[in-house]
């Protein structure tokens, strides 16, 4: 096996994990309403609680799962934690959805190709 | 509350749900591998099971996942199970991804423009 294999290999499982994040952080409403709140501008984790209506411990663990996404950065000042959008802007999740919906359309091109043959095989 | 107002809530919760659902379906790998297969044509549930080194019972605890979600349909031909891709084309986990991905540009377009101020400022 040479390095370049096992190079494209662990470069397919991060990326296959990093997809596994992002897909997973996506699953949720309330982390999907916490990225729209903070695609207006940073914001503390009480500012996101209390709209939210949640606990602190709740939001808290919401928020972990999308930093561990790379969808959201923390940061302390003083007394507070700061929240605003992560590095990551979906280029992988966007791209793979794209593909599936790019084979889908092949899928139904070829059902609609079958469904005139037949048409012209019966008429 | 008026029926328009009761009907926009219900469609915003389905909305949601079904979010929800093709999300969490997507953050598998052996998820999106049974439908970068199925893209490529139908197949029973055993030709999937094969490739993937699976049990039939793993296999179909995945496959009703993605059936809950729309992205999959099965139907019983005889004795074999045949699997398709259903009729959910992810048109709003990319809609919410898109819309993700220009706040996220905003934002940094927003922090651009403050650098560039502070850089004038301390000329």
């Amino acid at each position: 096996m040479t390095g370049a294999t096992i190079a494209q290999i662990l470069n397919h499982m991060v990326q296959y994990s990093s997809l596994d994040r992002s897909f997973a952080a996506l699953s949720d409403p309330t982390r999907r309403a916490i990225l729209d709140r903070l695609g207006r501008g940073p914001a503390s984790i009480s500012e996101l609680a209390e709209p939210a209506g949640m606990t602190l411990t709740g939001l808290k663990k919401h928020i972990q799962i999308l930093e561990e996404a790379g969808l959201v950065v923390t940061e302390k000042v003083g007394r507070v934690r700061q929240c605003r959008l992560g590095p990551e802007r979906l280029e992988e999740a966007m791209h793979w959805i794209e593909l599936y919906r790019r084979q889908w359309d092949r899928r139904l091109d070829g059902l609609g190709a079958f469904l005139e043959r037949s048409k012209g095989e019966s008429e």
